[in-house]
């Protein structure tokens, strides 16, 4: 890693503006003392659906409290493990992603998974405190594990991945994680092993988490089906302004709309979801979701309504990375910088822990 | 851990004789350029058994090639997380143990392995190199399963043990494990892992390593059964001469052996195991077995003749660990030397693996 370099880092915010938050879908409950953590998987470049999920609500946590990124290079192994290199090459994605949306180093700490250590030692301490069989129940790593079609094959890295999840999250001692409805069961085994810790080593030397829900629908991929890499059917946030315009002109509407006079379905319409996500004029959205309704609103209108939306939100982003890819060095700066801030963190986590389990230190 | 003084380390070598090795079960396949790996799981204090298997072996080896010695307390606590204090008080224990028997740490390095950052790192990569049915056919495991008595409830540690040992095997690229017959599915799944690592990252990055099988049978507890410290049926290295007493005159012998001119039953005799073992003269031990069997050899005069051999093998022993209980300070430093040293060669394996699999170093 590079060595680290605050000027580069501090001129970051001078390059472009934060691009806008157009909606705070964050609950009155996180306040400065809480810390918050999330991640990605480096196995693709964001996309708009990770902008309405994740990325908006960190921008709106952003200064409100303490906030770490990690980026999951580790985790993405998990089911990758047969091309790290595939892995490797998007940690610097997912890092441009973040500073062309954003969000300002100075605030959030953003930090690789692999250049933790602490992280490895903490998941083995905690898979001695978990059964297997807890771990074959959670409803997450079955869900997934048939969605990729392991069966009996399931890597032992992949079944034990909610732990090393709850070792991300206790070495930070997160106390807010936001998440999706389905990985609740992911927090409770976090705050199980918390509690499990806690219980053997006689010391409260670790904190429960709670789970931030998201109020923001999942953003379909432009075929109506979960927005995805390997799916083809995500719009990246660093989309070429040529390739927006043909994804949202491919969209999936409504196929009984065939003439402009017909009747339209505003339900599974993907250009309306993506115009709810996304376009700030809320009143005239709902106009047009009436007049679609009743007929005499064609498909190609609200495309090239969206394509306008998409492109004076995107535009500043794709300068904004613009920006970072000439100047090279400071994606790397940022991560080597955060991840030795997330390093001092949870290093002293690990000792705590390790002290609670009479290792030697 | 305290601070590196290679004074007291060396003094060591002068504080008494090293323990003379009887036997040298070690097959003419070690080579000088062999890196030969042990360990011990700091549950209690190494006994008999533990001498005539394991560490007469290690004394056999020392000097003849690279040798280090793990003292696995991470291990012992995948079947030990609820008392986590018994384990970290015999790691002093097992060391002193070893400088007592004569194991010289400027020949063998001795290295605690939660001090070892890079063998956690190294298992998390390889848990997603190896599947749970995998993990669930391995017969050592099922085997210590069913031992334990843990059926569905096995921590997930312990099912995951096996490729924990894999780290610790590469992370010093060990070409030799010395191990039983029962371990010897540990030694494939490591080597299985290690073509799994190379043949992924398209380089011979590790290197596969061959087991070691002890020629000495194992020594029997003194009734007979599996020698263990729970059963209270092992000798301990550091008893005293009273102890030794006490427990010879306990041992398990002929049943049917009522008195002195009876035959007795040499196969199963406890007693002759141990004579077997380590009573220097074979050929009067050969003796005392046709007397035995053809009868007029009573029990108390061979237990008296074991417990003068096993007093002239565990005298020195014995003064040698008063001397170390005297100088309260080598046993720890000899530790933190021996961790230092395996350190740097865990974290230089660590980064070729991390640079194999494309992770940024």
């Amino acid at each position: 890693m590079s060595s680290p370099s605050t000027a580069s880092v501090d001129s970051l915010s001078a390059v472009a503006p934060a691009a806008p938050v157009l909606a705070a879908p964050v609950g009155s409950a996180v306040t400065a003392a809480d810390i918050v953590l999330t991640g990605d998987r480096p196995t693709g470049r964001l996309h708009l659906g990770h902008y309405a999920g994740s990325l908006q609500s960190r921008l709106a946590l952003q200064g409100r409290c303490a906030q770490t990124i990690v980026v999951a290079d580790l985790q993405a192994l998990t089911d990758n493990a047969g091309r790290p290199a595939h892995v490797a090459a998007h940690v610097r994605e997912v890092v441009s992603d973040y500073l062309a949306v954003g969000l300002d180093p100075a605030q959030t700490t953003i930090a690789l998974q692999s250049r933790l250590p602490a992280l490895a030692e903490l998941t083995m301490l905690y898979l001695n405190l978990v059964t297997v069989a807890r771990l074959e129940r959670n409803p997450t790593v079955r869900a997934e594990i048939e969605m990729r079609g392991f069966a009996r094959d399931i890597p032992a890295g992949f079944l034990c991945y909610p732990v090393s999840q709850a070792a991300d999250i206790t070495a930070f001692r997160a106390t807010v994680v936001p998440v999706g409805e389905d990985q609740l069961p992911m927090i409770e085994l976090s705050n199980e092993i918390v509690r499990r810790v806690n219980r053997t080593t006689g010391t409260e030397v670790l904190p429960e988490c709670r789970a931030m829900l998201s109020d923001t629908p999942r953003l379909p991929g432009i075929d109506g089906r979960k927005a995805s890499k390997s799916l083809g059917n995500a719009i990246s946030l660093s989309a070429t302004t040529a390739e927006v315009r043909e994804l949202v002109m491919a969209m999936y509407t409504d196929p009984a709309h065939a003439r402009v006079s017909d009747p339209g379905q505003v339900e599974g319409n993907v250009v309306f979801a993506y115009l709810d996500a996304f376009d700030p004029a809320t009143e005239e959205v709902a106009d047009l979701k009436q007049h679609y309704a009743r007929g005499g609103l064609g498909d190609v209108t609200l495309k090239r309504r969206l394509i306008e939306v998409l492109h004076n939100m995107l535009e500043p982003i794709r300068e904004r990375r613009l920006m970072l890819t000439a100047q090279s060095d400071l994606v790397d700066d940022v991560l080597a910088d955060g991840t030795r801030t997330a390093r001092l963190r949870t290093e002293a986590v690990l000792h705590d822990v390790r002290q609670a389990f009479s290792l030697t230190s």
